[in-house]
C-alpha cells in the first residue's frame, strides 16, 4: 500500500523505551524506577476514591496541582503547566520550539529520546560532546549550539548521572539566544538544583517528573515551570484533559508528603555511594552520580558481554551501544538485596 | 520579550474545552459526560489496587487493552492503539498526517478541536457544508475534501447528533484518496456503527472514546483501530508510556462489563427520545440524534439567550456562535431528575 505518513514519520524508526520484561526473580535495574513504593498517603486516597466521579472530565489545568507545584519554587500557578508524564511535555515543547528552521541542541550522550522528538518535527539536532572521559560539560556550549531555538540540559544527565556545574548552566541561561530546557528528572537525588533559573531568565523551562524520586512511573505525571507567556504558549499544546482525575488526586497526596520521599531518596543516595565503592573494589571505572543510578565501565570495558552476562541471570540493566556509551551499564539503584545481588553475579565475572 | 515559539503557534488561540464549574446545584448538561456511574467492576479493581505497583512503568503499548477491543471489532492486537483519551490519538493522527503540504477536511459544523489541531500543523483545513437545515451529508463530499490527506468523519456528529448515513460512509471510505478518520465517539448511543470498515478498507481508522457511553471521561482513554501499517506508524509518535497503570486496569474492568454499560446507554437513549419530545412540545426545533445529547434550537431562534437564562438557573448546557450553530444549543441528556430541571426552566421562558 502508498504511504498516507508525512515523510519525517516514514523516516523514523521510533523510540525504544527500556523493556519492561516479565521474567520470574526478576532484578529490574533498567529505567530508573524507584525501590520504594510511594507515599502510604496514596493508599489513602485510593481506597477512599468514590469511582462515581470517573464519570465527569478531570480539570483541564489541574491547577491544584499548579498550586502547590508553583509555591515549593516561589512562583505562581501561571507558572507551572502539568503534564501526562514529563515526556508529555517534552512532546508539546519540542511542537513550540522546533522544526524544520528552528533546530535543538542537546549534549551528547543524553536522554536518547530528544532526537527521536526533533526528528518528528523534521527539526536539525546540533550534538554538543561532553568530555569522552569524564563527561565534564565544554564551557563553550553555546557557540556549539550555534542558531538552535531551544538547547536542553538534562541535570542531572542521563545516562551519565553527573551534573553539569551550576555556573556554567547559569552561563548558558544568560547567553543562549533561545529557550533553555533544563530536564530536572533525577533532581531528587542531586545536592542541587537550578529551579531559580526558571523565575531569573525569560527564556527558561525546568521539568520534574514523579517517575522517580516520587515513585510514580506507574501513573505518568510531570510538570514545567518558567515565564508565564512560555506557559500559556505551551497550554496551546496541550491536549485539553492530558492528566487524568485519579492521577491528579493521587500526585497531591504523595507530593505532600515529603519527609516521606526525601527519606527514600536519603536512601537511594547513600546506596548508590556504597554500590558505587562496591564497583570500584571489583575494577569498574563509575562516573560520580548525582541521580539514581549509576554509569559504569566494567574492567574489560566490554559493556555489551556484561549486560549480557547479568541478564543470563535475570538482572536487567540498561546498555546504550556506542563508542563512548558501550563501554558502560546504566544501573539502577535498587533495594540493598538487589544491589546484592546485582553484586553476586558480577563478582562471579570480575572477581 | 521576543517569542520563541513556532509562528504558528503564536498565530493559534488555542482550543477552549467546555467549562468544567464548580457551583453547587448544578445541572451540568455541557460536556456530554454519562449521568450513570462506571461499572461496579471499577470500584472492585480500584479497592485491590496495591499501591506499590506504581513505581513501576505502567506497559508502554497497553497490550491487554489492544487485545480486548482488538477482540470486540474481530482485529488483531496490531490493529488497536492505545490513547490517552482520544485528544491524544487525536494529535497523533494530525502529526502524522497533516502539514502544510498535506490537509484535512472535516464537515461544518463538526467536533471544533479539529481545525485547531490542524492549525497547530500549519495544514489547511477544507470545510464541507452540512445541510443548514437538516445536517445531512453532501452526496460529493470526496470531490469537495480536494486533494486533502486526512478526511474526518464524526459519526454521530458532534455538535449536530445525527449520524452519516452508513453506505455514503462506506463510499467515502472507498473513493476518498487519504486517510478517512470515523470518529465513533458516540458510537454507544448510535443504531449502528462503522467498526467493519477499518478492516475493510486500508486507509480507514475507527475511533472510540471511554468519555461518553463507558463513563469514565475522568480517567482518559481511547482507542483506534485500523490497518497494521497505519497503527505501526501512530506508534512512532506516540509518548512512551501514555496511558498509566491504574487507567489500564479500571478501563478493562469496566469494558468487561458490557451488560451494565449497554443498560446505562439504554436509559440515556430512552430519556434521549423522551427530552425530544418534551422539548418539541416546547417549541423547539430538534435535531433527529443518534448521541448522548440533542442539538435543539429554541422557538425564537436565539441560542444565546437561552444559553443565559439556563445558567442563571444553574442549568449549564453548550453553546456554539456561529450563523447556522448560533439558533441551537447543545444539550447533554443527564439523569430523569436533571432533564425534568431543564425542561422546568425551559418552560418558564417558552410555555
Amino acid at each position: 500500500m502508498k504511504s498516507y505518513f508525512r515523510k519525517e514519520i516514514d523516516a523514523i524508526a521510533g523510540y525504544t523505551p527500556g523493556e519492561q520484561p516479565k521474567m520470574s526473580n526478576l532484578i529490574k535495574l533498567n529505567t530508573n524506577e524507584n525501590p520504594y513504593p510511594p507515599s502510604p498517603q496514596v493508599m489513602e486516597v485510593l481506597r477512599n476514591f468514590d469511582p462515581a466521579r470517573l464519570r465527569r472530565y478531570p480539570d483541564p489545568t489541574a491547577d491544584n496541582l499548579r498550586d502547590l507545584f508553583a509555591a515549593s519554587v516561589n512562583m505562581k500557578r501561571e507558572n507551572v503547566i502539568i503534564g501526562n508524564g514529563s515526556d508529555d511535555l517534552l512532546t508539546m515543547i519540542f511542537r513550540a520550539f522546533t522544526s524544520e528552521n528552528l533546530g535543538v541542541a542537546v549534549f551528547e550522550p543524553t536522554y536518547s529520546l530528544y532526537p527521536v522528538l526533533a526528528a518528528m518535527q523534521a527539526a536539525p539536532v546540533t550534538k554538543i560532546a561532553l568530555d569522552k572521559e569524564t563527561f565534564a560539560y565544554p564551557a563553550d556550549a553555546v557557540k556549539q549550539a550555534g542558531n538552535a531555538n531551544l538547547l536542553i540540559i538534562t541535570r542531572p544527565n542521563a545516562p551519565t548521572g553527573n551534573a553539569a556545574d551550576k555556573s556554567l548552566v547559569r552561563d548558558i541561561c544568560r547567553e543562549f539566544d533561545g529557550i533553555v530546557l533544563i530536564d530536572e528528572a533525577y533532581a531528587d537525588f542531586a545536592g542541587d538544583n537550578c529551579a531559580e533559573f526558571a523565575a531569573e531568565f525569560e527564556n527558561v523551562l525546568v521539568m520534574r517528573t514523579f517517575s522517580k524520586g516520587s515513585s510514580m512511573a506507574g501513573l505518568r505525571l510531570g510538570y514545567a515551570f518558567g515565564n508565564a507567556v512560555l506557559i500559556d504558549g505551551l497550554m496551546k499544546l496541550k491536549d485539553s484533559y492530558n492528566v487524568d482525575m485519579l492521577s491528579q488526586e493521587l500526585a497531591k497526596a504523595n507530593f505532600l508528603d515529603a519527609a516521606y520521599r526525601k527519606d527514600c531518596c536519603a536512601r537511594i543516595i547513600a546506596d548508590r555511594e556504597q554500590l558505587k565503592k562496591d564497583l570500584e573494589k571489583l575494577g569498574f571505572k563509575v562516573v560520580p552520580s548525582q541521580a539514581n543510578f549509576l554509569f559504569a565501565a566494567p574492567p574489560d570495558g566490554d559493556g555489551a558481554g556484561c549486560f549480557k552476562a547479568l541478564r543470563d541471570e535475570a538482572v536487567i540493566v540498561r546498555y546504550f551501544p556506542g563508542e563512548v556509551t558501550g563501554k558502560y551499564l546504566r544501573i539502577t539503584i535498587g533495594t540493598p538485596a538487589e544491589n546484592a545481588r546485582l553484586l553476586e553475579v558480577l563478582k562471579k565475572r570480575f572477581a
